[in-house]
């Protein structure tokens, strides 16, 4: 099959890549639709040594799986877990010891012909959501994490660092739980959007400092972690939702001494996810950005790796 | 008065400070009693440009303050806060934007003949607690704040890393919640201590690997950080317990991927703590390694600065 290949952090679209074996209980689904991520590029950028085809946001359609399942469009969640060990039994799969993770861990990714995952990662896409707007599910779920994680009350003081892709999602999930949100970014044209929606923004210098009971930093550089942990008032939360492709250094005695807690946030819920864009609760399609095909992959990443550019799609059915 | 003076991370036994001013709420106390902690060597070593009287535990008997506390053995809360910002309001006076703390920030400390802090910072001593045994309130309570701060159930697995002053409190605190403790340290003789009391021991390369639910660590030296760090399974939790000299340089991304929470942990509830010493749960009488009077406080430090000595008391009795 046709792919995308990532080896040495050296990019080739290759017509020679065996179809994927579909193991025991996994379906075999043929790519639809895949978004290219932050994460893509950092690996491409040699932030963790991936091998194989890159690529884990997507939706597709089964072709070989069960009954029910057969010609259904759906997504998939990205780490497939082992379902015996310890962290396994303790209801954590997305942190399996044994995982293997879609384009990104030992399991070749949706930058291709066809994807296999097990049976149970994959979610059917309701009639009415678009192919364009499931393909967001596995973001929109990361950004969905947080909430799992920790409670956003009304009248709590959330400030976002980021407006980019992730960025984007993470402010309208936010958004919906009524907190009083605050995003700064440093594009204009990006912040206006979420103005659109209703979303308070502006830039660094208009941040009270040590002020927000919460900050989540979508950045990934260690300029947007000092802004996020310099907003914090005193036993404040700082959420990393974004991988670093450098070791940080941090302030550790203030940490203490503020006592501050950093949570670092990663896959999330798909089934809440697609809830929301089946109720039309977030606009995810005006942040696609423009669209490939599956033979102009690489010139697909380039344009990713451009500044301020928003969703990069790969499109099998163009 | 008498008083350890520091200023340009220098220090002088002086016998010309004035006596504390005695502002509106407070109280003057005349110390008994005074501890030497980590925190004040690493002032001394310049973590942060603290001038003025150094020391932060203390016993002491009220020498002016109100009728009912005259003449009786107390300990003393080193926050004093302002009662009014918004943190004091929200139930943060130990975070309290106005703050002094005593011998650490804008207010002279316990190395002294005397010390003055509101009446409400005051805690009567037990008659059944010694004073020696007193003296080890801030710390135990700084110890115990960790419980205030995050749920230890049974079975839960919690690694402490550090056997020094700090760590033989935090030991004797969390080993009373019935969690499963263990405890690294580099000290045999320390480490045995905390087994004669029940407390499972070991070293570095004792410590089973991301398997634990909550490190604690009180080492403040970055290899501690990587141990405890290291110790946990995925979504599990460090408590950070001691402040850093220097910067921390840490993997943020590792953090993300395992969802891994950092959290920052200082000062505590000091009726617990004389709770604890009044029910006789915790022994700290054997950790006092000397003690010296007032006038050799430059060499009570010296000696607080050797490797692994435990509690060095300044005893104004003596």
């Amino acid at each position: 099959m046709k792919g995308l290949w990532l080896e040495n952090q050296q990019l080739s679209f290759r017509e020679d890549i065996p179809n994927p074996q579909q193991g025991e209980n996994e379906a075999l689904v043929k790519v639809k639709r895949a978004g290219v991520c932050n994460t893509d590029l950092e690996l491409i950028r040699g932030y963790y040594p991936y091998q194989g085809v890159l690529g884990h946001e997507f939706v597709g359609v089964v072709a070989e799986g069960p009954q029910e399942l057969q010609g259904k469009r759906v997504v998939g969640e990205i780490n497939a877990a082992c379902g015996e060990c310890s962290l396994c039994r303790r209801g954590m799969p997305t942190h399996c010891e044994n995982r293997t993770v879609l384009g990104i861990l030992n399991h070749n990714g949706a930058f291709a012909d066809y994807v296999a995952l097990p049976v149970k990662n994959l979610h059917p896409v309701p009639d009415h959501v678009s192919t364009d707007a499931a393909t967001f599910v596995e973001p929109l779920a990361a950004a969905l994490e947080i909430q799992e994680q920790v409670k956003m009350t009304e009248n709590e003081r959330v400030l976002l660092v980021g407006d980019g892709k992730l960025g984007q999602l993470v402010a309208q999930t936010i958004a919906l739980t009524g907190c009083d949100l605050f995003v700064v970014g440093r594009h204009e044209e990006k912040l206006a959007r979420l103005r659109d929606r209703g979303i308070k923004t502006g830039f660094v210098e208009d941040i009270p400092w040590r002020s927000f009971d919460l900050a989540v930093e979508c950045t990934g550089n260690p300029d947007g972690f000092d802004i996020a942990r310099r907003s914090l008032r005193p036993r404040g939360t700082l959420v990393l939702k974004s991988t670093y492709a450098n070791r940080l250094t941090i302030d550790a005695s203030s940490l203490v001494v503020d006592e501050i807690t950093l949570m670092g946030s990663r896959c999330g819920p798909f089934s809440k996810a697609l809830d929301l864009l089946e109720q039309d609760k977030v606009d995810v399609t005006s942040l696609i950005q423009t669209r490939y095909p599956l033979d102009q992959a690489i010139k697909a990443i380039g344009h990713a790796q451009q500044r301020g550019v928003l969703k990069v799609l790969l499109d099998m059915d163009a």
